[in-house]
């Protein structure tokens, strides 16, 4: 295991705004991309955190995000809109695009809006929650690199595909982000880093057999070789792995077909783009009746969950996001923890663009 | 194994209409029972066909469901609507439900229309077929008596919890309808029938532990004792049970909670009533532009995943809905396979009704 090092949240903050100040964007963008990095190491979602800095630097770098975009809407009516992100920082598109479907949900109840030509977005569950916030109901999906293989098949042809779906509740927001894979392929690359072997049921080769290498998983992926992470439910169809492979499939149609962009097939397929989609579905509860009547119900159910009686060997029941919040309000105001390889690549990162890497001291 | 007889679709049909029409429905109301019926029956998920009649004859005689209820529409909007079915048979309420939503989307693009205190209804996949026959992306789900674990738990709190979706495409429609469980309810009752262990990874005790006995597993659910079936993605976290927990949530929400109605935890709590609720969601294409381009992108992917590399031992990628649509147009114009247990059930239920039984030979 890699050692970690523990860095205050205000100064990660203060250098990814810097940083991606040195690229271009603006300091309201700077701002907005940062928040939504640092809101996924606030999470304990390392792998969508400032670690993923070096891929975004790439892609900045080499052209796939264009600093100066200007996303177009290119269709668009009361309740929906594609918007072409035009090679558009992630971040900055989905905020925008979450944005405008709160803003048709406030007017008609409804709004979806679905991107294309994008880039990685971050954590799905972060224009959820804001969709939540707002007393919404919000769903965001997002393909990617192709990396899951569909049931019987052998080759990524899917993305890790996450579902992400929001409500608000006292004392934690139901919030639910997660991939329609078995794992996400942030863990394959923990497992590679750390030369663990894969837990058997995670990953095929190139001919469809369970492996439990992760590096080749993983360099077959990018090489488009073949092999892949299982869908959700595991290989072939006795513990549901169908299930999973028509959820992505879902996530394909909401994202790339919708919107006339890619599937996740076709993505990092070409030089000096990703072509990345998304989606962001948001409800207003008011379409059911009253919504404080709503959140009480809620409420009311998720206790159930809570209380209902434990497993051998645990005592307590998670309900989706309540880990995540917890650990969130502790981290913001305090430290996040920062693995050294990390930390040596953000100082080198942030030589080359001229920025000053003590603010990570 | 039971041994299986084939018997003709037009007279089971017949049969089943008749039944139905002895229990005072109208002759239009036992048809479209007996259309949804034989639905599952011509698809191969015999769990979900006429093998079930023994269930709604007791629904029926006991009170659950109400014959002669008149569902009433509690909430309504341009987008939305709240049906209290007031105990009406599930396929007629469903069906009702399922149409409005078209309507409002046709009118609108979307619709969406929950329904609270109505009864089983059938295979969710019917509904959202008959939305992608109208062209429209059709979304069905439905809460069932509570019988899935929570990630961590030991008792029974969500039920199996079906997600459908459905949009039409050539040559099949992409028709995806699953649990968010790692099986379905009855892949245990087909196990406790024939007397075979269940497999590891399905469902657990009433201690939370594996159990591989099938019977036992039901007749706690029954008596509401513990145990039950793991979500989908299994035990604890590793392979992602907390992401079929989640999504079991998600289908809590969209039909118990936002109808107004009970969540699978208080399903068939009360004599003389199931407390079953289900939503409908259905959305327009043409929100994202030209219809005929989408289609075309979904049938161009679709294919690209038949095509795409196959598994060890595997020559076929099965599209969702595809194995689905070759048996029912096969099975449709000839005979289904019913096992004998449930022909005897049949005649036993027709000599109680007075319908003859000599139609299903």
């Amino acid at each position: 295991m890699n050692a970690y090092q523990e860095i205050s949240s205000s100064a990660a903050r203060a250098f990814c705004q810097e940083l991606f100040k040195s690229y271009h964007f603006s300091t309201a963008e700077s701002a907005v991309i940062s928040d939504i990095l640092l809101a996924a190491d606030f999470a304990g979602i390392e792998s969508h955190g400032i670690q993923r800095i070096i891929r975004y630097h790439e892609e900045i770098t080499s052209g796939c995000v264009d600093v100066h975009a200007v996303p177009e809407t290119v269709f668009d009516t009361k309740l929906s809109a594609v918007i072409d992100a035009h090679k558009a920082m992630g971040q900055l598109v989905a905020i925008n695009a979450l944005d405008l479907a709160c803003v048709k949900a406030r007017d008609q109840g409804f709004g979806i809006v679905s991107v294309r030509n994008a880039n990685h977005i971050g954590i799905c569950g972060y224009y959820t929650e804001r969709a939540a916030q707002e007393g919404f109901i919000g769903i965001c999906m997002t393909n990617t690199e192709a990396i899951a293989v569909p049931t019987f098949g052998s080759a990524g042809m899917l993305g890790t595909n996450p579902i992400a779906f929001a409500m608000n509740a006292d004392p934690f927001p139901l919030s639910f982000d997660v991939s329609t894979t078995v794992v996400p392929r942030g863990k394959l690359e923990v497992c590679a880093k750390n030369n663990e072997p894969l837990p058997l049921g995670w990953a095929v080769d190139e001919e469809g057999r369970d492996t439990t290498n992760a590096a080749e998983v993983i360099d077959r992926i990018v090489r488009k070789a073949g092999g892949g992470i299982l869908p959700l439910g595991g290989a072939g169809i006795l513990s549901g792995g169908h299930k999973g492979f028509g959820l992505g499939i879902l996530v394909e149609i909401f994202t790339g077909i919708l919107s006339g962009g890619i599937t996740s097939n076709h993505i990092n397929r070409v030089p000096g783009e990703t072509g990345i989609c998304a989606s962001f579905l948001v409800l207003d509860c008011a379409l059911f009746g009253d919504t404080n009547e709503i959140k009480k119900r809620l409420e009311h159910f998720l206790d159930e969950l809570r209380t209902s009686p434990k497993a051998q060997g645990h005592d307590r029941i998670f309900i989706p996001g309540e880990r995540k919040a917890e650990v969130s309000a502790q981290r913001a105001q305090s430290t996040i923890p920062v693995n050294k390889p990390t930390l040596d690549e953000l100082r080198r990162i942030a030589a080359l663009q001229d920025v000053d890497s003590r603010l990570l001291c």
